[in-house]
């Protein structure tokens, strides 16, 4: 999916987003870049510095004289664009891009361009009016102007979100090290708690407020694994070693 | 909920990278900007260019010399994380935090810490293992280092995401009966904690293996409540003056 997708900027000033914008690239995944009539030279010290070991895709990208020429062989593309335009169309969250890219995608001829505009000004109307439906950022009202390479980078992310949720894949939360501990375990450490908790006269079964039910809520909200109960165990064996010390 | 987000920036080396990190900030709606140690100044040419109008940010941000001072009055802390470490750790996408962070942000007294570490090295473990979560921005297992503007850039952007969808919806959660504790009174209780185990000589901080660790994943898991916290730390009292009654 991620190879089907390109990223087009147009009439970009600045060397440094060029870059930016390799780097924000090549962290998601994607590799297809294609510049419009840039207003700067593209290989620079500057945008090598910024791609910071992804200037491949500044060699590999593809220069072009009109957005035309840029997205011909494209089957989908999207303008980014701030929200207010004298023509109203059909306007996405980068999200709703992100639900729509995989069937987008499916085809082994489909191409989508995603449009990034100039650093100062943007799509020109001519150039959005070109594009299926146009991206827009969510923005704070009062500072809406995205860095060039910072816009990409959110696209980008959802993008490979997109891709991500694609391959099925199971939840990026790692694996616990250890297997959480059974219903009896805890029931165990309960009762080994409790006894512990009298022995250093914390806790008066006598007058047992709530203590107990506290310390429940707390620790099976844990959910502890074995190594976790097994330190837990531990702690209060030897503090009834060293309750029992004191003893007479 | 967005003020109530701060970002957390370590040993950052480059000023423009600081003023990246402002301009992020402001497009998503974030202004809570604390910097532990940089290693740059952090008001320069470089870094209020960067900014490109957002550099109030950088002159509200306040200066620690420690994450721990940083994040003292913060309700979670979460670390940006590449995917491995020795000690598995809650590890969320950033889509993951997002659905969280309306009901983190709740209680008037929520302070959401999202802590970022050095361009070259990220966060250490030490630093890790002071958060309750480690955020993963999922990239190209091939070049996977984001630059620090655009990683903060992606997860400002879920928070911004996660605060619109609220305003959508009005949420439903029901308040926690009790106050969550702070970052600071929990290191309060680590810091007693691990007296505690010396006293009784279940810890022994010549051979420190990971127990520390262990009991911090444990303990940060759990989200205790401050009358969980007095309790642990009733308990922890009750266990030195035991110790103290067997001393010679």
């Amino acid at each position: 999916m991620l190879e089907r997708i390109r990223i087009v900027l147009i009439g970009t000033s600045h060397p440094g987003n060029i870059g930016g914008v390799a780097r924000a690239m090549h962290n998601m995944g994607l590799a297809d870049l294609a510049l419009v009539a840039p207003r700067c030279e593209v290989i620079t010290q500057d945008s090598i510095s910024r791609a910071s070991g992804a200037d491949h895709l500044l060699h590999q990208a593809t220069v072009h004289s009109t957005l035309e020429d840029a997205v011909a062989d494209c089957t989908l593309a999207v303008g980014a664009s701030a929200r207010s335009r004298t023509l109203p169309w059909p306007m996405i969250s980068p999200r709703e891009l992100a639900e729509r890219l995989p069937d987008e995608c499916q085809p082994d001829s489909a191409r989508v361009a995603l449009v990034f505009g100039r650093e100062d000004s943007g799509l020109t109307n001519a150039e959005l009016q070109r594009c299926h439906a146009h991206v827009h950022i969510p923005t704070n009202a009062d500072f809406s102007s995205l860095n060039l390479a910072a816009a990409v980078q959110v696209i980008a992310y959802e993008c490979r979100m997109a891709w991500l949720s694609q391959q099925d894949t199971a939840s990026t939360t790692e694996e616990p090290d250890d297997a959480l501990v059974t219903h009896a375990e805890l029931e165990r450490y309960f009762e080994h708690l409790e006894r512990t908790l009298i022995a250093i006269e914390f806790h008066d079964p006598a007058q047992p407020r709530q203590l107990m039910a506290r310390l429940r809520r707390l620790y099976l909200r844990a959910r502890p694994e074995k190594m976790e109960m097994n330190i837990l165990r531990g702690i209060l064996s030897a503090t009834e070693k060293t309750a029992d010390k004191h003893r007479p």
